[in-house]
């Protein structure tokens, strides 16, 4: 029901995915009218098949506090969803609806892994370099130091998990001097060059903001009201330069002509960058796997985040986290 | 003396701003026998004559802390340049150098207006609209709320002397929702509402990062250290897209050719956008222009600090901000 678009996005998305992943079965939670009115009349009864729709009646809004969406709601979609992940009838959920609700709902019913206290939210960006898994992007908007240097540790194991070996793991700053920087960014370089000598991760220090996208780093570090601008606003120069660069191919007959002989090649670069394909960002720590989509996600945006669930499931994301958790910090919570 | 290069980029700039600006005249302030071995040994009498070399022996390196370079140094290139503009033998000072020791010496040696405690770093940033001034930039990390607030009015002033009319304020926030933020951004928002009705400046609320570049705003307000992330991720990011376009428009001898026919249209659109273009940052408050140019400027970068430090005489920045918070504050500092 979540998003800027509603069933409306996520029903055709959802068949989208079933058409990419032979093996994928989805349960569509929310208001049952709504999701089946979004049902082609005409849908295969193979693909019918594999999908369920489980009645929920309430909606949370984008606007509603995570408290209140904790408190109230007993019948909401989300946390319907999130019952099914938690009693066995889903192995993930993915939502596109308010970040701060699923958060709060994702941590009561499904509990996180322990010594974690705030789940981070994690998405990979592209860069020079290939990608650059980014956190927090803004599921904690203030963070201690220490809490800072859990999320290096989280997203050094979540790059592991999707086959890094040794994740080049920094923390963002304004500059790469050990003077710079505010207090809590300070302090949490401290305790990850000490991680590092106990050899519980691989750090190089501070980053600044354009050394993320030259792909310095394999996991890149911050709080979650610095990573929600820096990935938002990035997506929107990305859109700016896309629209300029097309109006630069408009202005002429003679440009018009170039631009449709470099249409192919720009559409292979814009569906690389495309923000929709690197949709889907995820809360480390949990029990279970949890995507957010981002709310004005299109149907191909949402699609790639049902599938980015489905790739944190193959490649048993949850089970490397506790397990490399419990053997680095056998004695305490992390 | 300041930045990556020295002299090496600064007095090559500094013969280039010359040429385009045919009233300037400069002094070249730091070691005499490196400056003068920048300058061409063919210069031509006309332009030599517009340019002075001031000798300072001493040099700020860019990871001195502020309160050092404040207390030590008495001979630093720096120091010795704020002295030439306080003492009235320049109208502007440019540097490439430490910023927060910049900042410090400016508000020592020059003086901040009435009411202004720490002046933000603004730049002009491209969007789809045009431009939009953001600040703060990196001199003041931690902001509490009527920091963020001083920084909105100081925007809207230098946009007004730029030109613009009711320049639109907006508060960078991690959701445009009234209940999403941190509790300086909120406090804020809170300010700004009540700085609205009294007429004080037209405030919009808040803007996402996506909206930044979109141009919803002509000034966009966040703390130095969200800031300084945003303006040097954004031009990482730029600098990303350009180099994939490259490779992109080099894979094959097809691709090649169309590469070569769109270069003008390319070209047009990298001048627009190239951070150089847009390099020059200013400090709002103080008492007289200083521009602080990005450390790793090139050439035409530093020459376009140098047209700015200009642009801001031109156009009357201190005095206007002088006047109009007089006016607005007539009876206690802002």
């Amino acid at each position: 029901m979540g998003g800027d678009f509603g069933p409306s996005c996520t029903v055709p998305a959802s068949l989208l995915a079933l058409d990419e992943h032979p093996a994928l079965e989805l349960l569509l939670v929310g208001q049952a009218p709504s999701i089946e009115a979004c049902l082609p009349s005409n849908l295969d009864k193979a693909r019918r098949n594999r999908l369920q729709v489980i009645p929920a009646n309430e909606v949370i809004s984008m606007d509603e506090a995570p408290a209140a969406a904790l408190r109230g709601k007993p019948d909401s979609s989300m946390r319907r969803a999130l019952q099914c992940v938690r009693d066995g009838n889903a192995h993930a959920c993915v939502s596109a609806g308010n970040s701060g609700a699923l958060l709060a709902l994702s941590r009561h019913l499904l509990k996180t892994l322990p010594g974690i206290a705030r789940p981070p939210m994690v998405r990979a960006i592209p860069t020079a370099q290939g990608a650059c898994l980014l956190l927090d992007l803004g599921a904690n908007l203030d963070c201690p130091a220490a809490q800072l240097c859990q999320f290096a540790l989280l997203g050094a194991l979540a790059a592991e998990a999707r086959g890094a070996v040794q994740p080049k793991v920094a923390l963002l700053n304004v500059g790469s001097e050990a003077i710079k920087g505010n207090q809590q960014v300070k302090q949490a370089d401290a305790l990850l060059r000490e991680a590092k000598k106990q050899g519980k991760l691989h750090y190089i220090g501070y980053i600044e903001g354009h050394d993320l996208f030259a792909g310095k780093a394999d996991v890149a570090v911050c709080d979650g009201f610095v990573g929600n601008l820096l990935l938002k606003s990035s997506e929107g120069l990305a859109q700016m330069l896309n629209l300029r660069l097309r109006r630069e191919f408009a202005r002429t007959g003679f440009s018009r002509l170039i631009g449709a002989l470099a249409l192919p090649l720009l559409r292979r670069l814009k569906k690389e960058l495309n923000p929709a394909q690197h949709n889907g960002a995820s809360f480390l720590g949990l029990r279970q796997v949890v995507v957010k989509s981002h709310g004005g996600a299109d149907t191909e945006g949402f699609k790639n985040a049902i599938l980015h669930a489905q790739q944190e499931l193959a490649c048993n994301l949850v089970q490397h986290l506790q397990s490399r958790l419990a053997r680095l910090y056998p004695d305490r919570p992390i």
